[in-house]
């Protein structure tokens, strides 16, 4: 199979299924989804978590968690914490590391490198270490320090009414809204959001993977602004699709399990014995190509059968096509399984059918 | 339809078929095929030929041609009719109007605005002005000119061998060796190529469209090597696809014809006639993206049904299911066709099914 373009598609008709746009215009960029435009708050942002959570469910990546909180709220909790505002984008860098550090380096990253108070730091490890789902949210509304800021107040707010929409998707359960997540870009004006894979108990032989997030995105309602002459603002909410990454989990997975990770998809290749078997081998490839089959041929005059076969198990081609002396005084073709070895000999005039057959029944 | 969507879908499958390993690395470049290597002699040239024809033939722009040329024929053209080695390249750019300008502008251009003497300007007319199959191979390894000239004559032995396999391809006849053929871009090495669309009769008000060339390459064997800091050479041939021009045409036509260009896939839109209906239109409308179905609705908590229906019109999604208060105390979704404007009311359980029997249908 050929994994990263698997990936890709799914993400593609998920998108399309959203209405995207994006396929219709020169430079279409695979991976991301973004909605633009003044709407009533928190509907396109829900639908930006709907759609990671269809990506995710369909690519059957395990068990996944999306990861929620506020840009407004981020800011706010370190106001109340007592964070200097020229430190919070430093401090959220920190804070964005507790997915791969523990609190307690953290915490020393922040008062020994970037020099913030213990106090103050222990202040937002309180917070940092809470996550959950909208209980979280009003848990937050009541809190004594972070309710008597205006911001955080806001961000509550919508999370609340996200939750809302979440829950009428059926996706809330998996939605984490969680105090730890930052989210470094500076853009991110709302709601910000990350998925992780759970890792599940390594199968045997699997190596564990240390993966990360594997989708984000958030609200950046000031960005396109800034490149606008006349500063309009633009309101965006959207999402990016860890490709890459997610490529590198599938590959490292099939590759444990012993799968081959194709870089075709090529059915049929066109292979002969003997010299001087060039002008047969264009023949019958342009029947199969021309009958809408995936086929390809070494572009030699004169190649070896053992190359041909080669190049087969190590493209993982399944079908090969063979046409030698023999094969041309009886008039037949001989059809190979590259899995099995077996070959039989087809009618000339019936090999694109048996192919096919054998195509649509595998 | 999704215009550009469907031509890069056709090309893309096209490339596949051919055994394209573009898709599988991240930055897949769409609209060009490439086959790098040392290979036998016009295999692989002739297979970018076939790819184009398949395309070209795929889209139904109606009939084309394929102009054939070799880069070692041009130089070796300019030579024997005198042509000053330091005037080749803008020699060749004046002779590619050609396909836009009369001979005599060229020649015109050729002479007073790039100093070449008269009779080596009418030499060359007498060659550009040649186009037609092998025969004119042939014709013109009889040249008494040209066959004095070794890079012109190795040309003519590849495009001799390359009309073989086209022919054994089937293509033959798409395919015009044309010395009018330069291809501006300097790095082409041998064989090259352009395809152009033979305007048909224009049909009842359809604007006559001067489209030019819709897909083009050759046989770039320095290219690479340049870029390699051991300067190994690494011979290429490929092919790239007009996708934006093609995509121009296409839409022309299809506005001509009184079509609507779609720029999403979008099969149904959720709408309501009331206020407060949010929370039941994004109950519905996850239940159809649950189903695969792509559909759209507005960002609005309390959207005008006649936005709504606008909304369809102008993007020309075909199906709107309606869910108002009438419908909620029945139980039903209304299914308004947008083309008929005709409703029906279908139990809430069965609406899903319902319109996956219309789309499958249509």
């Amino acid at each position: 199979m050929v994994v990263r373009e698997k990936i890709l598609d799914l993400v593609i008709s998920c998108f399309k299924r959203h209405g995207a746009r994006g396929m219709d215009t020169p430079a279409f960029e695979l991976k991301d989804f973004d909605i633009a435009g003044q709407f009533d708050p928190m509907i396109p942002d829900a639908e930006c978590l709907k759609i990671m959570c269809e990506i995710l469910s369909g690519l059957q990546l395990g068990d996944f968690l999306i990861k929620v909180n506020d840009r407004r709220i981020v800011d706010g909790m370190f106001a109340v914490c007592g964070v200097p505002e020229s430190k919070f984008r430093a401090i959220g860098s920190s804070i964005d590391k507790l997915d791969k550090m523990a609190w307690k380096d953290v915490r020393h990253e922040m008062v020994v490198k970037k020099g913030l108070a213990p106090e103050v730091a222990d202040r937002i490890g309180d917070y940092v270490q809470c996550h959950g789902g909208v209980s979280l949210v009003e848990q937050m509304f009541q809190d004594p320090r972070l309710s008597q800021n205006k911001q955080a107040l806001e961000g509550l707010g919508d999370l609340k009414l996200l939750f809302e929409y979440l829950t009428l998707f059926g996706i809330a359960d998996k939605i984490s809204f969680d105090l730890s997540l930052a989210r470094g870009l500076d853009y991110y004006t709302g709601v910000i959001y990350e998925a992780v894979l759970l890792q599940t108990p390594t199968q045997a032989g699997e190596e564990p993977l240390n993966v990360g997030s594997v989708a984000a995105g958030g609200r950046y309602d000031g960005l396109v602004g800034m490149f606008d002459p006349k500063g309009h603002k633009v309101p965006c909410v959207g999402l990016s699709i860890g490709v890459e990454r997610i490529f590198y989990i599938v590959e490292q997975r099939m590759k444990t399990k012993g799968e081959k990770v194709r870089t075709t998809e090529t059915q049929v290749f066109v292979a002969t014995p003997q010299k001087n078997f060039l002008q047969e081998r264009l023949k019958l490839i342009a029947e199969l190509w021309d009958s809408g089959i995936k086929a390809e041929m070494l572009y030699k005059n004169n190649p070896k059968l053992l190359t041909q076969l080669h190049y087969c198990e190590s493209t993982g081609i399944p079908l090969v096509v063979i046409i030698g002396e023999q094969e041309l005084k009886e008039g037949v073709i001989k059809i190979r399984s590259v899995a099995s070895r077996e070959e039989v000999a087809i009618k000339r005039e019936n090999f694109v059918a048996e192919i096919q057959k054998r195509l649509s029944e595998s």
